[in-house]
């Protein structure tokens, strides 16, 4: 039995709200109640008789078993992400509550709206790093061992794809990020194209581009995702204009 | 020396227009002439004034540098993608001519504005397949070898990450989509979740669910992005709705 309330997961892009679809928009207007990580609520305008759920951001799970209540009860629900809410966000949260949840958590009628992820704002703002094959991989070892992150690493950069980190550091996972170019050091030539995208098309903004050898863990924060170029990727030096970094779209055979 | 004219590469998102930033419908009312392919400049509607420069799909290089021109003479100029113009698309085609060009391009100020790529947008559609670490791969062997190809498809799979397929058939290319599955078979098991999403969010969407072992090549056409799940990768039935693919954000070692 379809219950009446709905739930919607979205994601607000990077945060600049030029980088929100309508459709996200749309959504936030119909809903009644918002459920997210408390920065994520705060870009949003919303009017009075619409309730924010703010939660912080090691509470997925809760959230979501909250946010499929609420529109099991009837509400309308929208479950706000950064970014795209399909990566490494919401919207996993919420099917894994509802694959372990109670039978009415089946019946709440669920969509999930595509977003602009870090990885392509940041890409965007260089020129085109991920023109070619690439991955996505969290380094956050909180939800998986941290050898199954180093297998990946070393299975991405052997066969040449370029790739982009999420969850990179926080104050209780302050090494991850420096082992991993440590991996890709023993992989990868020390002048491979690094990006460091902390905050992609909002005020804060900051980009920095560099290579594996240079590649210093600290110039990264938790609103940093990382592209490592694969041995392919260029960099375009231009005059009076930033350099551009982008991916051929053709490729040899990498041995 | 900075040139007078501005060249902006954008995506339109899969197709539908509420899935489009206001960041790329802003860059389109600024713009004065508009290449890309046909299909994708059909998305926008043009004031008197602005000029489409439509061309076939295969000639992308020609096309940035048709693009390029007009900017270096002073033009407004907008670049259209589908989707987003980093991934698979025209904004690697500007690099790679700018980088291979005359000296007066690399005075051309470029911006891209990301967009919502396919595999986002079929990943949505059916609940959050990419909620674990992913892959990004186009199966076109018109400028890569196939056997990079199946090599990083052994290496995605072996190591765990979820795969999406861009490009994956056409009138040229009718083979690789059935041999990327049977190099799959080979690593992955026959239940792996495999889901083909055409046109997502357009009126002429089609989405299937199934499996590896029963995947059929003849599924897809070009306009048709697909999503292989990992061993980790979920489906959830539900009662009279459609069921949820997710793939957890734990994940144990697989070996």
């Amino acid at each position: 039995m379809r219950s009446a309330g709905k739930l919607t997961v979205i994601g607000t892009g990077p945060g600049n709200p030029d980088q929100m679809t309508p459709e996200a928009a749309h959504a936030i207007e119909q809903a009644t109640d918002f459920y997210g990580y408390a920065p994520y609520l705060d870009r949003l305008e919303l009017r009075p008789g619409q309730t924010r759920h703010a939660s912080d951001n090691r509470e997925e799970l809760d959230r979501a078993g909250a946010a499929l209540t609420r529109a099991a009860e009837g509400g309308e629900v929208c479950v706000v992400s950064g970014g795209d809410p399909g990566v490494f966000a919401m919207a996993a949260a919420i099917c894994e509550a509802v694959d372990n949840g109670p039978d009415e958590w089946r019946a709440v009628d669920i969509s999930v709206l595509p977003g602009i992820t870090a990885m392509l704002a940041v890409a965007a703002r260089v020129g085109a790093p991920l023109g070619h094959d690439f991955c996505a991989i969290s380094l956050s070892d909180n939800l998986k061992p941290w050898e199954l992150i180093e297998k990946r690493l070393a299975a991405a950069a052997s066969a040449g794809f370029v790739m982009a980190f999420y969850n990179p550091i926080s104050r209780s996972r302050p090494w991850q990020l420096g082992k991993a170019f440590d991996c890709l050091r023993a992989i990868l030539p020390g002048e491979t194209v690094v990006v460091f995208g902390r905050a992609a098309g909002r005020p804060d903004e900051h980009i920095e581009i560099t290579t594996l050898a240079d590649a210093d863990p600290t110039s990264a924060d938790m609103a940093t995702c990382i592209i490592v170029g694969s041995s392919e990727t260029r960099v375009v030096e231009r005059l009076d204009l930033p350099p551009l970094v982008y991916t051929p779209r053709f490729a040899e055979v990498s041995t």
